[in-house]
């Protein structure tokens, strides 16, 4: 029966993706999220999550004492892993299963994993019993709501134990307890949080080392000791469920556990319903509180409604049809989904990266383009004395520059104007420009001067030669050590730079500052001529210059020869001619192309090569090297939509950063398609085991671009400062497509299709709209709009440029 | 027939433990040490190696990214917890089970543990095959080699596949990969430490980053990857050994590991005997040296010849004969081997707290003094321009204070003066005191200088009363918040203070020194005024008094009411008169007493008292909270000893802090009587299931303690200026010990006993002592002694005081 259907199914609505296979794609699973949390959980019931107070914490830890790191991807998981489960014991023949599939992996008869937009969901039968399981979040509040009915599908009657196990883990050395408390009918863990200075009571005296697992029917019996509940059969066969009952233990400086057992008789179809609650608190106070408010029917089904309002309002501007169907739907629900998560939450982190917050927020311009507005405001808040842009943004009161972000890195001010490029795009609000924004070093500057102060920094960061400094790193490539002297300059940074200042220059224009737009579009020229002279290598830009003035990623070099960043800014910068394009572009698919997507550089490296940097230190064992990194391919999958006539290119290369679309592909890449991953793994010709592998990390800012990319690309819909110019670029293959597109609060409606036209034509009614712009747009407003494409605009070969620079 | 063996077997000679269950102990395990690391391993299989690069790595790790944290007590164990492992199947009928114990837990027919002091090893039988497991450590080098040998005592040909199955887990989210080296006849996998910062690439760049497991014999198959061999099956039950043969996987970005697999026939009676080495290595060529010099049988004979003659040079100075069987064994050859491994590897830290350095080294000078002479001179070339000295003793170039070193603790100048007393009574080398010693800050004191300089801090480190600031710690009390304001003081540290310079005024007296002997004096006398002044309530001494001037440990306090260590130190430094000793002592009966020693205060807390600091947050929950800290313990019973006449007192809660002796106690304690943990479980009251729980941490100056009270205080054998003073303190049950003592060079061999005398009357041949004093000793030379003690020294009641000083 179990091979009767596919591994995968979407929805009808696209609101769910289901999995039919606990062990096809072990890792694969939903997430799910609001503003004071997340929780990512895999189809076997594994789960990772976090909450802010304000730094990140957990209340479901590993069995030992966790490093505290950034959110690392390809999660590794193993037996102790913290999860939910419940066991489901038969107690006449004593079979055991557990659902979702962890601890016990018995298999399946049947098997659903339902990872929906607003709760994750598993059906699993087994043993005659069909178990279903629903989590879901507040929209407010930090908390699992958990919802696990019993169905007897067997046709005879039964008696059963049915025993939810919830993580809690190794919580503190300082100080951990675990007990049955009576009044709350829940377990409650205590902890104290870690510290040493004294100071740093003070700090955590209000954390929430509490974790509680409340249950809305009474249990039979219950431990909160985790050896008690296992003893020496082991998660996957505990001792507790040997036992009439479970012991009904506490923990004293024991790992907690939350175990309850319910036994009970089920007749044939008779069904049992129960509900749960798992979080952390401060004190049993707010557990009561929060049992009050959340755990009953009633309760369930409205925060439900309100979590799904809540992710409605991520919805995003975009509904497309067109032949690809995986695309429509990955498009029209998730991606937006994923964009909102960035852009709601900034990857739930205190101290988000400049790069990231920025980008972050250049998607939300396509959701709620108030909070990117809100969020320039922040981050040039913070803008220091020079021009140059922090590592990272402070959101939080006492928050602190962690990690990655104490390493000076050189390309903050890059993003400014490229995501300032959206959000005026979106909005036409250029009234942005002229608010004042006031730093804590005590100057006040309009937005508009704040900008041109950074592009000053960005063209003063550059040697004699003016090619741009890199100091420990530039952008997300993992090099730190490239420029750690003084000296290293990058070639993708001079050329980011030149786009930067280009995109600037033209505000500058619009805003009646010629002088400004000439400086920095002679700046722009300046960043190209010096690329070109020192970078450019024959057939592509070099990556970059050392400390000790060696040049990287050109043809000599048998690793990292040639590198993708620097070609797609090449090409949006105008550094790259038309001739050069035509000698990148087949560069790029010679070298740079896998099965798998556009991998960020080639060869991957097997060595540190010391005069180049760290990249190389994450040789051939590591997944990074030589990655499909979907940050790297979106820009580049831009870079052909601005280039026009490279449709079917961009659109190939798209559509392989998106997950999936082939079954093998799926399963390869172990990832369902509700989000694209930072990276796939790569070193596809020296590892094609591992090649094509999910990160299973949802934090990127590939989410923004590649919506960019349908949207400004693929549909051509992008707003200026008179209105929204409509020119798509549809793939050769397509003959039409239809979209709904959001825009200044009217709703365009298009129909896209072929004809025999010269040029893009677009009707409003029997009118044909100059320049395939409309203009006036009255909020409220929904606009059916005609857009004829030519049938002939497939793609010249090898780049014959459209509308970029002559070098 | 597992009936009929006792739990735990001592061996003829001293040198082994056994252990023959399990489960009823399952955290018991030995410890093995060389100068460059140490591995704790469980009887189960579980092990904790760390080895000095220099700072503290591992080889085999979590199953996650572990937190790197000082060594923590009460290690928690579960599935993927690092072990050492070896599966055998019956391939004929399928059955399985593993050796140790882990991860298969099946119920073995023979199981011996056997904790010996230059290996471990274990047999264990099951299905009709016996499994012998020895690990041996070299002397110099970093591995582990491990025997494992096969035999067939069913009576019948069998076929079987052994597959050893070693962790090594998650080494690093930079890079991590393993593979079968043919070369090197083993799995070898590699890494890169994780950093962010340029200058740490190179800190990190010559770690030994590579772990490989090396087979003498070619196995038939491999896995180098965790999940490959693990599959769906789980660590109980891994897929791979249902296979054929394993899948020769490797890892790539995936957790390696290191499973290897004979498939053999073995006839009746028939065994096979394995060699394999774990280890770090940097490259290949140090892998290669190391088979070289070790996996082979001449080689792992040798190195185990070698390693016991290490553990040999450990052996202590004293050897006793005593009614008590356990205390011989315990005091023989485990006691003076943990002294031993505290003063060889400093608890393998680059940085020991100042104290724990002192103490420990002061144990060294019972087995080799010319290492504790070094240490005083490594401590004090540390000493700071105040004359303080620092929290940690730095032990290595590059060396940093790290953790509870970064806390400002006030104790540290106490430990010179307590320390040096043992190395000037053991040695005589007053000459110590004239080497002259510079610090970084440039200055320059002779020896005895520097302790006044430090004498005269303690001097200053004192409020206008006269009490000693206790800043945010003093000694290893869990409070860090009495006195962070900078007014809190500690009784403790007050009294401590005055011990200190009592034996600092002895030896300025004995240097000549009149008028310093005279300040110090005095200095003590202020000092235990202030304290008898401000903190004597009326029946014991108070612990302290907070920043908010809250005297606390007093009558009125519902928790934490009674202190240890102040009314140890009270009676140490003299400032308990007689009547206050008897007041004391029936108190420290009444409110510390437990069946499992004395806890370090009384009653436990329930929650944070925010006027007296940290302690209290280590509340219900915590293990250390109202602990018996045999730490503190240990103080008392030398106190009593020192106070004469209370040898019954000191010699049971003496014993009561050895590991033992009764089987009940064993197993509540949950360890082999192979070391003295630095805490067993308190709150015996509130919680009376996990009382007395050992901490399995065998980190403690408790060692050094627990060996100088067996010497100084029960055999009564401590020297002076002029030779070895013998008063032995038999407890009232005991006729007579014999033992056998080195001393500067010679041996004494003593028969104690009891006789109708008035006092101690030693006799060397047919002559009588005067002050039972052996005086002219010569190296080399063995004295015969019979020593007479009175047959009614019995103790007196509630502490009768005797050579104390009254108040």
């Amino acid at each position: 029966m179990r091979k009767e259907v596919p591994l995968l199914r979407p929805s009808n609505n696209g609101n769910r993706y289901e999995l039919t296979s606990p062990t096809a794609m072990p890792k694969a699973g939903g997430f799910l999220w609001n503003q004071k949390m997340m929780i990512q959980i895999t189809c076997r019931g594994y789960a990772t999550a976090q909450f802010m107070q304000p730094e990140p914490a957990k209340y479901s830890h590993a069995p030992n004492i966790e490093a505290k790191t950034f959110m690392q991807p390809e999660p590794n998981y193993y037996t102790h892993h913290p999860g939910r489960f419940v066991y489901i014991k038969d107690l006449e023949t004593g079979q055991l299963f557990s659902a979702p599939h962890e601890p016990v992996r018995a298999a399946p008869d049947r098997f659903v994993f339902s990872a929906g937009k607003s709760d994750v969901a598993w059906a699993v039968e087994n043993m005659g019993i069909r178990v279903e399981m629903v989590m879901g979040l507040p929209t407010h509040d930090v908390a699992e709501l958990w919802t696990i009915k019993v169905t007897n599908i067997s046709g005879r009657p039964r008696r059963l134990s049915v025993t939810p196990y919830f993580t809690i883990g190794y919580m503190s050395w300082m100080n951990q307890s675990a007990e049955w408390n009576e009044g709350l009918t829940g377990i409650v863990a205590s902890s104290i949080t870690p510290y040493q200075k004294a100071a740093d009571y003070f700090k955590n005296k209000f954390l929430k080392d509490k974790t509680y697992f409340l249950c809305e029917t009474r249990p039979d019996s219950w431990d909160a000791c985790q050896q008690a509940f296992e003893g020496e059969g082991g998660l996957h066969n505990p001792s507790g469920l040997h036992q009439p009952s479970l012991s009904c233990s506490d923990a004293r400086y024991e790992t907690p556990t939350a175990a309850v057992q319910y036994r009970l008789v089920l007749a044939p179809g008779d069904e049992r319903e129960y509900r749960f609650m798992f979080g952390p608190a401060f004190d049993e106070a707010e557990i009561k509180t929060m049992r009050g408010r959340y755990l009953s029917k009633q309760a369930f089904v409205r925060t439900a409604e309100e979590y799904a309002a809540y992710m409605e309002r991520g919805r995003g501007c975009l509904r497309i049809e067109t032949p690809d169907k995986d695309l429509d739907n990955f498009v029209n629900h998730w991606l937006p989904r994923q964009v909102y998560y960035h852009g709601d939450v900034n990857r739930l982190t205190t101290d988000p990266q400049t790069r990231n917050y920025l980008q972050d927020n250049m998607g939300m311009n396509y959701i709620r383009p108030v909070v990117a507005r809100r969020a320039f405001i922040t981050a040039l808040s913070q803008q220091e004395a020079t021009g140059a842009m922090p590592d990272g943004i402070l959101l939080a009161e006492g928050a602190e520059l962690k990690y990655i972000n104490q390493i000076p890195h050189t390309d903050h001010c890059v993003w400014l104007p490229v995501t300032l490029d959206v959000y005026l795009a979106e909005t036409g609000d250029y009234g942005l420009l002229k608010e004042r924004v006031r730093t804590e070093n005590g100057d006040n500057f309009t937005v508009f001067e704040r900008f041109c102060r950074a592009m000053d920094f960005l063209l003063k960061l550059r040697d004699d030669r003016g090619l741009s400094y890199i100091a420990q790193g530039d952008w997300c490539d993992p090099m730190n050590m490239v420029g750690y002297k003084g000296k290293g300059v990058s070639g993708w940074l001079t050329l980011a730079t030149a786009y930067a200042l280009k995109l600037w220059a033209d505000v500058c224009e619009h805003e009646g500052a010629a002088d400004l737009a000439r400086r920095y579009r002679e700046g722009a020229r300046d960043c190209n001529d010096a690329a070109n002279k020192y970078l450019w290598d024959g057939d592509w830009f070099a990556r970059g210059i050392t400390d000790d003035n060696v040049v990287f990623g050109i043809k000599k070099d048998p690793e990292g020869r040639i590198w993708l960043n620097p070609q797609s800014f090449a090409i949006l910068c105008g550094a790259a001619g038309r001739q050069q394009v035509a000698r990148i572009l087949p560069q790029v698919d010679a070298q740079l192309t896998t099965p798998y997507g556009l991998v960020m550089f080639a060869p991957a490296f097997s060595k540190m090569r010391e005069d180049i940097g760290r990249v190389t230190q994450k040789a051939m064992g590591s997944a990074e090297n030589g990655a499909v990194y979907n940050h790297a391919a979106v820009f580049y999958v831009y870079s052909l939509y601005k280039l026009q006539g490279q449709q079917d290119r961009a659109y190939n290369h798209l559509r392989q950063l998106l997950p999936g679309p082939s079954e093998a592909d799926y399963r390869q890449r172990g990832q369902l398609p509700i989000f694209v991953p930072n990276y796939y793994r790569g070193a596809w010709r020296e590892f094609p085991r591992t090649a094509g592998r999910s990160s299973q990390l949802f934090n990127t800012g590939t989410a923004s671009w590649a919506y960019r990319c349908v949207i400004e690309g693929l549909c051509g819909l992008r707003g200026d400062a008179r209105g929204l110019v409509i020119r798509p670029q549809l793939p050769s293959s397509w003959q039409s497509i239809k979209v709904t597109r959001e825009f200044r609060g009217a709703t365009f409606e298009l129909d896209i299709r072929r004809a025999d036209v010269a040029d893009v034509t677009v009707r409003l009614g029997d009118q044909v709209l100059p320049d395939q712009r409309v203009t006036n747009i009255k909020p409220g407003e929904t606009y059916e709009l005609t857009v004829l494409v030519p049938r002939h605009d497939a793609p010249k070969a090898n780049g014959t440029t459209n509308g970029i620079d002559a070098h």
